[in-house]
């Protein structure tokens, strides 16, 4: 027989985690996608490039907001090419700002921000280029590109280079910076990337992101039906942003991005700078409570996952788990307990994780230390 | 416009997978547990740790045999307790055969290996010890432990320590060596170890089958029902040890357990010496084709996966993939198609990986290398 | 623009769901098998016909408990033959209440009734029969049949007919009365007949339980493992006897069968005495809320089903329904709208369907009525 | 022991069954509609009522043509309003024929027909109706609604009466001819009738079909997406008429409308005149095989469904059945074997079902009959 100690836990990094977190989490059996909020932060969900038959796209833009209300987005935009219009034969419309303006109106009725953003849309380079957070795309509409990011540099727009590992644009699908980007960088132009579009990742895209202080960006870029691309009901996802921002508004998000506070969500991993990855990796696993079996001299650690994604973690500490080898997985928003066998039982316990599912530069994957207090009484 | 040339594929490796293994990947629907055979030898699925009403188990040998003919597994052994019978008062036999007799018939029209073993019930040290391929067991039940080893090895079984980790009888669940363990190791008394118990594993069982030459073992020591047990209908599965086998006989599978040629299955894990896990590997994960895409310089490589392993591959190449991190996933017998960015083209590719979801030591995952040629004219 | 009033109804059986039975339909996502109460009576789940290896079954008593709780029973039976031990030669027990101790001390930490039962085993005439609230086995085993139901009679046993239409015993699978089952009635020893017993209904045996006033039983008469052989994963159902008892007790079971309170659950078939079925239906299915929708003059009823059976109801109402034929399903623990036409609207709404999914006699299915009373004042 | 004869079994009308509507009974995974030819004829899956951003829908038609292409459809309408064009700002096109020549366009990759079609869109009465097989939709649009049915008769169309039980038209939802509908079929301008629109159904609308020979449709009339209206990924599927056939032309499909030769398919109900459903039902509803088994006299009799419908057939003959009560349920595209208990053996065993999922009037379902010989030998 086992005597059980209850012990007093207290995890190190004390965040708070809303009730409203725990909410969410007991929606998973829907298709919204879930993310606990950050220290300081809310995590708001964000899909910054999407086409409604006002270019490319093949629906008007109420299907985008339904689509955004079910997957539970707090932000979209609607990015029309500015330069490319193959329904113009159908849809004649001079005004760039239409397909915005629809949005909005349509996203009235719902808890959903529209941002107003425009895809300037050029051979490479520059490439593609997303402007959001502007104020008229009609002016961005120029002969010169570089004009038309001054345009929208000049109405504050948060601009991002587009699928920059494209093959039809970059050579190979690798994504090299050019000397007009490094102009458009150096004129402060630019200022994200996508390292991921649609389908496709690009790492060479996150190294640059990286190297040039960009702000990492994930995005959807659909065109058709966001069900049929990601395999909603098969239990897909469209990439998005997480963007970590003080409040839900427009102008916080856009504050977010200019800061560079952002981590992609692209087929269950978690892609973005250490400062951003890590704190989210913290407030979507978190110890739920530890004991130690005194007989056995084992300490039973229970972990919860508060997030979508399905976490492998690669043990990294002293200990072992009588239950799992070194790669310990956490399935969404489900609980686990770990027989932790080998500790050296001071007040403290502390487990160190490689996480498998994140990227903190290319192939390079975070550390998190998850840490557990024990009451001095109960190990006398 | 794309162009896209269909090249000539060699794969090194070109180890003949038989339609026989493709029939079974058709398969999968079912909850046959399946896993291709490896260069010269069969892979046969034995769960050699089991239990019925003869000792404390919750079923007639009847349920055993029906188990295992829906696992799809090739052999099974009833390895009663000799020295525990807690249905005694109702089942007073006295033939420690009786289970081993009544599974072997009951076999009979099933096309299932029916092993003859029984338990060594002891104390620490040396535990439990299961000993297969037994003629009688009644002359086994001794009381003295190290009587009971001779009369198995007399008889030629094979001996292996059952779960070393158990914290009934393992101290904090560390497997030790004692020097009674020692003194059967020396006196060839002991040949393999499980490294994996019903729901546990032990890290440092794994190390002592590398450091004393035991081989390593997985059973599921089940008592009740291994539909409930390991949640089977929710897609769980026993643990079970595969044997690379010469033939599919009793006699073939002992020879290769003495010959050490095993991996473990247990939960997703492939776990064993790097001599066994590799061709395993490599006969699980197949290149299925190539294509140069000349236009974009992609090389798109279709890889299948033959087995019921959901792998878990960390890129360690100098390549990059269109549309995944540097961890890829294959699911259990599916096809998917990498787009290979970045090669340095000759007639060969080579992909290297880290298999994270196998072992070959404690933490360590092995690394597999796979291979294209191509058609040296299609590169012109 | 269609205006919608909000509308009092009342029910017009206004039995009470207790919270209970509402806290019963959300564990649906469970196997336990989900009835409400009806008026007077608890709805007691009650599985009395079953096997171990105390006579030919495949398992302990203690899988027999467990796949009880699983199932969310609340009472069981092991009924081993009296006069059929084949497992005989390993379990020679003279002792034929054995099986029925070691369940009740299993199930001593489960909220589960064990009944004291076995069963007559006898070629036809009378076939088999099932005897529960026994006190001793042991002395039913008796050379005449006629002895054994006198003995089991003495012992103030409930006795009821087994599978009357099985093959092996009922020449053409046709249940028919002899002379000794007549006298067996005429003295009272036989107060049940199996209408359904394992995979089987036989709707001679439903009419001779109408004309011999036999109380009707459905039973697994399960040998092997309830999840096999009724497809639990795949959402399937063993046969039951539900039992409408004053409390919660073996003593208040034996006095609802002497009484006749029964419906058979089988297949999603509910079968029984109108008396009995009809007020099972009333409470299953439930008439939540009606709305009258001046602009359109249609009435939206709001119908929940309170239980496990996927109802099947044929409107033979005047009404017609908007988005159904005249054939209305309800899912099981689910809720519907009917938009309901052509009500001559005064202040009660009357719907009125076949049960396509319950017999009250062979071929004869129930008719139910559910009304609505509407505010006065609403359809002024 | 139970000896058991193969007997020759033959099926009376022995209609041919294709191997091609078994291949497509193999694809029942997949979200293709399924049901067999009949005799004669090919059953064509045609929706024939649809919108796109052309009129009030939400979609370019390149969606149309996928969802159809996903469903498995033979042919497809997109019916925009001639005079309703909520989308006019936007898509300023004068010309009612253009939504047609994208689509037909666009299916040109597809083996999908595209049928050019139009909604004229009045008050009631006449309501709205669909003319389809027309050669110019601009024509039809005219200030009269007589001239407008006038020009599409003189252009060769068939008409049908939309959804006449619209409460927005219809006051309380229930269909009414009115004197214009009467003059519309005297002057042979009406041609069907609108059964099933999306979510609804009309028994008043069926009964008109009936009384004034009109042909009886289905569709699904959708704005949005089919996936979401009607629950595709979780099993649901949109409204649509089956056509009989000569072949697979828009020809053929106007001949047999205008031949009424219909079964709408709606919510697993098929729906339509005894003339057609019958054969429908005999070639889904296949008897694949018979054995007597002597020594129970049980006919075992295995009947496939090769369609998507899940029948519920109520049993009307002498006999009955082993292992189920008067309500046998059919798969789709699953076998079932059905124990026969009771049959006066002759060379013939007939069996009687009432088809419940069927309707060939208001609340009247169709009798089948399924037949089939022995071989006298096996019963001497």
């Amino acid at each position: 027989m086992v005597r059980q100690f209850k012990v007093l836990v207290l995890v190190l990094a004390s965040w708070s985690f809303s009730s409203a977190s725990r909410a969410e989490a007991q929606e998973r059996g829907s298709r919204r996608i879930t993310f606990p909020n950050v220290p300081d932060y809310l995590t708001l969900k964000c899909d910054l490039h999407q086409h409604s038959v006002f270019s490319d796209g093949s629906v008007w833009p109420d299907i985008r907001v339904e689509e955004a209300v079910k997957d539970g987005l707090d932000a979209i935009s609607l990015t029309e090419h500015l330069e490319y219009q193959p329904h113009r034969e159908d849809i004649p419309h001079e005004d760039r700002n239409r397909s915005y303006e629809l949005a909005r109106e349509l996203a009235r009725d719902h808890d959903l921000l529209v941002v107003h953003g425009s895809e300037i849309t050029r051979d490479m380079p520059p490439g593609h280029a997303n402007a959001i957070f502007i104020r008229d795309a009609n002016t961005i509409l120029q002969e010169d590109a570089m004009g038309a990011f001054r345009e929208a540099h000049s109405q504050g727009a948060f601009i991002f280079w587009n699928h920059p590992d494209w093959v039809e644009q970059a050579p190979d699908g690798i994504a090299r910076l050019t000397p007009l980007h490094r102009q458009l960088i150096d004129e402060r132009l630019l200022h994200g990337i996508e390292v991921v579009n649609e389908q496709t990742i690009s790492e060479e895209a996150f190294q640059i992101a990286l190297d040039e202080g960009l702000t990492v960006l994930g995005t959807s870029d659909i065109h058709g039906l966001v069900d049929w691309e990601f395999d909603v009901p098969g239990g897909g996802h469209r990439p998005i942003t997480l963007v970590f921002a003080k409040e839900r508004t427009s102008e916080a998000i856009r504050e977010a991005l200019f800061a560079g506070r952002t981590v992609v969500w692209y087929r269950n991993q978690l892609i973005g700078l250490p400062e951003f990855v890590e704190p989210l990796l913290l407030a979507s696993i978190v110890v739920r409570g530890a004991r130690y079996l005194e007989d056995s001299k084992v300490v039973e650690v229970t972990i919860e996952n508060l997030s979508d994604a399905s976490f492998s973690l690669r043990n990294l500490g002293d200990v072992s788990f009588q239950r799992s080898t070194d790669i310990v997985t956490l399935a969404p928003h489900e609980e686990t307990t770990l027989g932790v066998k080998g500790a050296s039982l001071g007040e403290r316990l502390e487990l160190r994780f490689e996480v498998e599912n994140a990227l903190v530069a290319p192939r390079k994957h975070p550390e998190i230390r998850l840490e557990t207090w024990f009451d001095a009484e109960v190990l006398r």
